[in-house]
């Protein structure tokens, strides 16, 4: 037995609550080294004639990586309290594996035992109820509708006419956005995320000016409560992209500093490491990266903190937007999101927010901070399979089952799971222009948990890479769409609405893969029913025999057979 | 190499900040398995030609415990952003591992390697610059001092004349501690804990009756003033024992829920699961253990969270106390005590927050709940070490040195680190009645890295065992004192003021231990000093050559030679 292996910490993915009443408990072990675990639990004060009271529960392995093996419980402790230890055994040792370590025989002190104190219903991570329901649809607005060519900005060029460029302009605003719902409701849809709509310089508006203002270019602010309602009545939410790490370098706090140098009252709202302000060779002042028109702001100042949560209270509260998307949110302070989240659901409980993280988030998702981040982990595993073929069936699903345990189960049924988006190469173009690689890549993402996201165009074949080459005009002339997959993705999301066990109401776990054909099977299974996938990623036909299925009747989703 | 026993997860110990500007970075490896790790690190946004800029860092290894080696790594990030991998070698195999597993060779892309996206001040965890030099003295009030016998409660027996049981009094008061000041300031403390102070039914006062007024057994409010005062004329500070996971029976609300019930305006004060209360065989509403004297409080009520959190600012603010202990902390929710660090952050900056908590506490010493914890893991193997004999030299190391590791440096360096409390038996009962052990027991907690804390009356050689018996009366016949014992902690406490290395300006590292002689050998070092530990926990008398002095100049600190 290779205890070394064995890892627990009392948090976090390992341990943690799962609703008001349910405790999930984890523990990782070397993969294909253990037969059987079980978790030796009580209540910390639940004793009788001198001996702690413990009860025994096996725990399933729930998946595999390339190194490791899961397993897991889930209990509800009648006192909401737990002390806990692991009876690890590899068929010839058991061991009893516990906070202070190995044991041979369980100990009889609780203390000795790993804890859960109390499970304290405001401690238990926590989405909108409406979010595990939320397809999303990813809308770059200078892209996708001109419907008012009156607020057209100087320069702009012919709709689709040319290829996207860091600076140029095609007129994309709300009235396009608005004249096109129709287009989203028959797709299925029922969740905007726009990229940034304030006053800003650039065609992306990441770059702010103004957080009040709306970008003049998109509509006033009438438009943009119009464009809320008309989502609203078709059951749409909205989603609008907090850009609070970086001001934009024409942000006139900035402009003050720039002007009036240590005078300036805005001096502590960045953080300048000398004065005058320098941009070359690199910024003397932190910024985004190191793009000196993003000079990062100080969000641990009184003053730029109340700024920025009174914007993000004023969306919600004078325009009733359902979420905010926060941009490069690990950036900023914990003790800033701790404070924001406060501030959005004390203005509307059910918002939602997400944060714009692309490596390991737990330290955001533990109740306190996030809704959700952009699950990047979960496009890697899917872009190398499906769509570049660059990773192995069985690398593959090590890779989704690596994911689906770095976090908790309620954090898993709400991650934003995007294949691509306005910062990273379109799917189509990641696919090497084939059109079935997109189809399995949008099969396994919508019959997958989480919150699917899709990226304006992708379900219609545009194709095009790394930004601004993501960022081309939409394509409204039916004849240039492909109808097909447009209908391939209808079809999906219509399962995911009617099929409860299609979408967030299933468990997820992979039961083949071969590295030699490219097939992989995984079910989705809840109490009622039970959906077997087998998909051929490989570029042959194939036949496969599904021993889940012997002496099973089943009937296919797709035909109904 | 044992890939399956290597862990880091990009937070907590593994990954955190020790101040402004330092990172520390930390690996968990299967004992004696690696020869060398190094970090492979650089700014995720410093990119050459298209090529990711990075360099390589040796990492220490700072300890193993019975399965693991640990290595550690401190790096000040020019732009306080960090990217990072693992160079990890057996002598034959390299591996990089990174967070998305193991490569053979370094990956060129940043996505794939671990994140510190940003080292921000707000989210440092920062105890009081005080707390570093503080060493703590527990006082139990009902048995220190009977000062003004006019207080004394009905039925108060004469001082130290009978056994502590659970129920009798002994008159113990604020102006018997003002009256033995003189004790500490010899002894050389400079922080007192008091246990509960307020209102209360029982002599030990955790039954809270109110919690905005003094036990009259005590004293009154002015008492307490001076008090308070004396003390901080002393340069001794104040700590309060904050009792706020439960009431007393006799508090108010709860004696109005028992009479009104469903009608009492109290009812969410508490977690009742029926009506009408029942208190046997098991209370019917939440408690403290199922002690049915204690309900516990519904923390996320807002009106019992403004309560406490005023009687948090009141104590701070009219009296100047400049510490909160909190009773059975990891039992209360984690938001409530994120409101409560804010509260009495604002009282008072530098006002210190203890934990009561036994086991694993990182998920409430993240920078944003407690400045520390009663190190009770640090206790455990101390007191089975030196006093109880029931641990061996090796694995009396491997326990403090996975204690060390389980925490950031920071939060090591004000650990709350008791030898024993109103809730255990005391150190001299536990070693057996044995002095040399107790001598041991202080010479390592008062050399050790952290906040140490002595239990009063242990420094004069009382005895005692489990509750109540550990709460008997102070002696303050010096005939019946053990002075010699009492020379010896102050003479420890000295060098920990005048020697940095002997107390929290050095590191420290176990060089040699020897499970047949039980001898071990340690040391604490800094720049200046290093200062070698050389104890001898055995029975025999043992000659010690230590390879680690061979050739050098070295002065004998007891002695002078």
């Amino acid at each position: 037995m290779l205890k070394e292996a064995i890892y627990h910490r009392p948090k976090n993915n390992f341990a943690y609550a799962y609703d008001d009443d349910t405790l999930h408990i984890m523990l990782q072990t070397k993969k294909d080294d253990l037969t059987s675990v079980s978790l030796i639990h009580g209540d910390p004060y639940h004793w009788e004639k001198e001996q702690w009271i413990t009860e025994t529960l096996p725990m399933e392995k729930t998946g595999s990586s390339e190194l490791n093996d899961y397993w897991k419980a889930a209990i509800k402790p009648p006192y909401r309290r737990l002390r806990y230890g692991f009876e690890v055994s590899d068929g010839a040792e058991t061991s009893i594996y516990t906070e202070r370590g190995f044991y041979d025989e369980a100990p009889g002190d609780t203390a000795d035992y790993f804890a859960f104190p109390f499970l304290n219903p405001a401690d238990v991570f926590t989405a909108p109820e409406w979010v595990r329901q939320t397809t999303w649809y990813q809308i770059f607005p200078e892209r996708y509708g001109n419907g008012d060519p009156s607020l057209n900005p100087e320069g702009t060029l012919a709709w689709g006419s040319a290829d996207p460029t860091p600076t140029n302009f095609f007129g994309g605003d709300f009235q396009g956005v608005i004249d096109h719902l129709d287009h989203l409701v028959e797709l299925g849809i029922n969740g905007i995320y726009f990229t940034p709509i304030f006053k800003a310089y650039s065609n992306h508006k990441y770059d702010t000016i103004d957080y009040m203002e709306i970008d003049p270019q998109f509509g006033d602010k009438e438009t943009f409560r119009k464009l809320v309602r008309a989502c609203h009545e078709r059951g749409i939410k909205v989603m609008l992209d907090a850009v609070f790490n970086h001001s934009g370098y024409y942000f006139p706090p900035f402009q003050d500093v720039l002007a009036k140098e240590q005078a300036s009252k805005y001096r502590d709202w960045f953080h300048l490491r000398e004065l005058p302000i320098k941009t070359e060779p690199v910024p003397n002042y932190d910024t985004f990266a190191f793009v000196h028109t993003m000079p990062k702001l100080n969000t641990e100042h009184p003053e730029v903190k109340r700024y920025l949560l009174d914007v993000a209270r004023y969306w919600i509260k004078e325009f009733d937007i359902d979420g905010w998307r926060l941009d490069v949110a690990n950036e900023i302070d914990h003790a800033f999101w701790r404070e924001f989240r406060r501030v959005v659901k004390s203005a509307k409980p059910d918002a939602y927010i997400l944060g714009e993280i692309w490596h390991d988030s737990m330290p955001w998702l533990q109740g306190d901070q996030f809704d959700a981040v952009m699950n990047y982990p979960f496009t890697n595993g899917a872009v190398e399979f499906f769509a570049k073929d660059t990773m192995k069936a069985g690398e593959f699903a090590d890779t989704i089952t690596k994911v689906l345990h770095m976090y908790p189960d309620n954090v898993n049924e709400v991650a934003f799971n995007l294949l691509d988006s306005h910062d990273t190469p379109r799917i189509l173009t990641l696919a090497g222009e084939e059109k079935a690689r997109v189809k399995l890549l949008y099969l396994f993402q919508l019959s997958f948990i989480g919150t699917p996201c899709i990226y304006y165009g992708d379900e219609i074949g545009m194709s095009g890479g790394q930004d601004p080459g993501c960022r081309e005009c939409m394509i409204w002339d039916e004849e240039e769409q492909d109808r097909n997959l447009f209908s391939f993705v209808q079809q999906l999301l219509n399962y995911r609405g009617a099929v409860p066990a299609f979408g967030n109401d299933g468990s997820f776990r992979f039961l083949e893969t071969n590295d030699d054909t490219g097939v992989i099977v995984y079910e989705k299974f809840n109490e009622k029913n039970r959906l077997i996938f087998v998909v051929n990623n490989g570029d042959q036909q194939q036949t496969f025999t599904l021993d889940a299925l012997a002496d099973k009747q089943a009937k296919t989703l797709f035909t109904g057979e």
